[in-house]
């Protein structure tokens, strides 16, 4: 693979800290900057020694990194890597852990298609790994490990781009999966958006005098209800209209688990449960 | 505490195997029974020692246990009470752990009422504890540490009966919270039954290509859904007016979150993530 000279990681939470751990533990780089805006979190970062050193990103003298990670708040993303396109080295190679990327990618793409004098590429990534819990005081170096990373190249996307990050999260630990932006949103509108939206309304009607009774079918139905708000709206609101479509198919199923209680169908109240254990065996714990 | 001679064990599976560990690691009994159906499930229990002795439930020979503990599904839980009625010691403490409480106890109570020529004490409990996995081979004697049992007196119910039975549970290391039947059943309706019927439909209408794309949040979400079809089918039909009115609130929150996704309400959304974020904090992990 590539071996890069030095990375700058953008945001060092638990998603770019697990990612400067990981990177630093791979050895495929020589150095790791983090960068961001509050300097008592990159001092957090380094401290757990996600990073080797690190700048605020008012800072006017950046490094000329050769990989850029860009781990910020979807809202933030494009500003970041066009900034990134003047800074960083010739040629270098910019990816971000979004986890929405239609919008991101496409904008991207734009700003580059329209300036690009260092040659800058660009690939989306979307790393299905995190959890409630933020922050590069929760970073763990093998965050990735086995863990899904969806790679979004585009008609666009130089492939000596794709090839690169591929290999940079396999170095990870993680697995690859190419997908459109679209096919990816599409995705995880499914498997994660909507689950969270569950998951945030269902501890929200729990009535608190109730909150003594509950025990593990409650907690873990509900834990990813604690994660950052911010964060998840601007998720929502990015991936609005695939959540919406995963939101009406569960609308739909919902009406029919009504109806078969309403009615005391048992076999039909079977049939749904069977289905629900079906698919949940298929992905085992 | 009462100390009791013989505990007997109607149903070996989790929870039973595990109140059978619990009971034998606190001492507070000379010997525990499991008596089932299913003799290779009765030797499983006692092959890790969640049991002294066994018996089948059809043998003709059943011991005169001054403590029994009817551990089977809800369905059978009343017909297994009215045949210990006939067979246990003068005097002996029956209690269920039955998930749903009203029904189960009116019956017994009714039975009891009827027909009681040795003198039994009853008294309905619900151990908030257990998971997706089934069996006495997921049997924990620390299954009960710390987690709430809830028991359920009425009117009819021997104060010493209530007390014996709190001292017995918070033996096996649980604390003991008393409520109503009714109390009890609209609680776990929303804080078990109603997230056991959401985690199940969610994962059902997880497109099955989409599986490999899934991570901690669905992973946790859906957790539940692997639970037993039987059991469950007849918890939320046995519950089903409580599961009904959890649901309605589910569904009337549910449009709000829909209306604020379809109308990019920024400020909405940001409020309902809050308060499912605030509830959940409340508990922690």
């Amino acid at each position: 693979m590539a071996h890069w000279q030095t990375a700058a990681i953008i945001g060092v939470g638990l998603i770019g800290g697990s990612i400067g751990l990981a990177l630093r533990r791979s050895g495929a780089v020589e150095q790791v900057i983090g960068v961001g805006r509050d300097p008592a979190k990159l001092k957090k970062a380094w401290e757990v020694g996600a990073i080797d050193e690190f700048a605020l990103e008012s800072s006017p003298e950046l490094p000329p990194a050769d990989l850029v990670v860009v781990c910020t708040p979807i809202e933030s993303v494009g500003s970041q890597i066009a900034r990134w396109t003047e800074t960083a080295a010739q040629g270098a190679l910019i990816t971000d852990a979004g986890s929405t990327k239609a919008k991101i990618v496409a904008a991207v793409d734009a700003q580059l298609l329209a300036h690009n004098p260092r040659q800058i590429r660009f690939v989306g990534s979307h790393p299905l790994a995190g959890s409630e819990k933020t922050g590069a005081e929760n970073a763990r170096e093998n965050l990735f490990d086995k863990r899904t990373v969806v790679v979004t190249p585009t008609a666009q996307t130089d492939p000596s781009a794709v090839e690169q990050i591929q290999l940079l999260w396999e170095a990870l630990g993680a697995r690859v999966q190419l997908m459109t932006p679209q096919a990816h949103d599409a995705a995880v509108a499914s498997t994660s958006h909507l689950p969270h939206l569950i998951a945030s309304l269902l501890a929200s009607i729990t009535p608190p005098e109730l909150l003594k009774l509950t025990a593990g079918g409650w907690l873990d139905t509900t834990r990813i209800a604690a994660g950052d708000v911010g964060l998840w709206q601007q998720i929502l609101l990015d991936n609005r209209e695939p959540v919406l479509t995963a939101l009406s198919r569960f609308e739909t199923d919902l009406a029919l688990w009504h109806r078969a209680l309403e009615q005391r169908d048992a076999v039909a109240l079977e049939k749904l449960l069977q289905q629900g254990k079906t698919i949940r065996d298929a992905v085992g714990n």
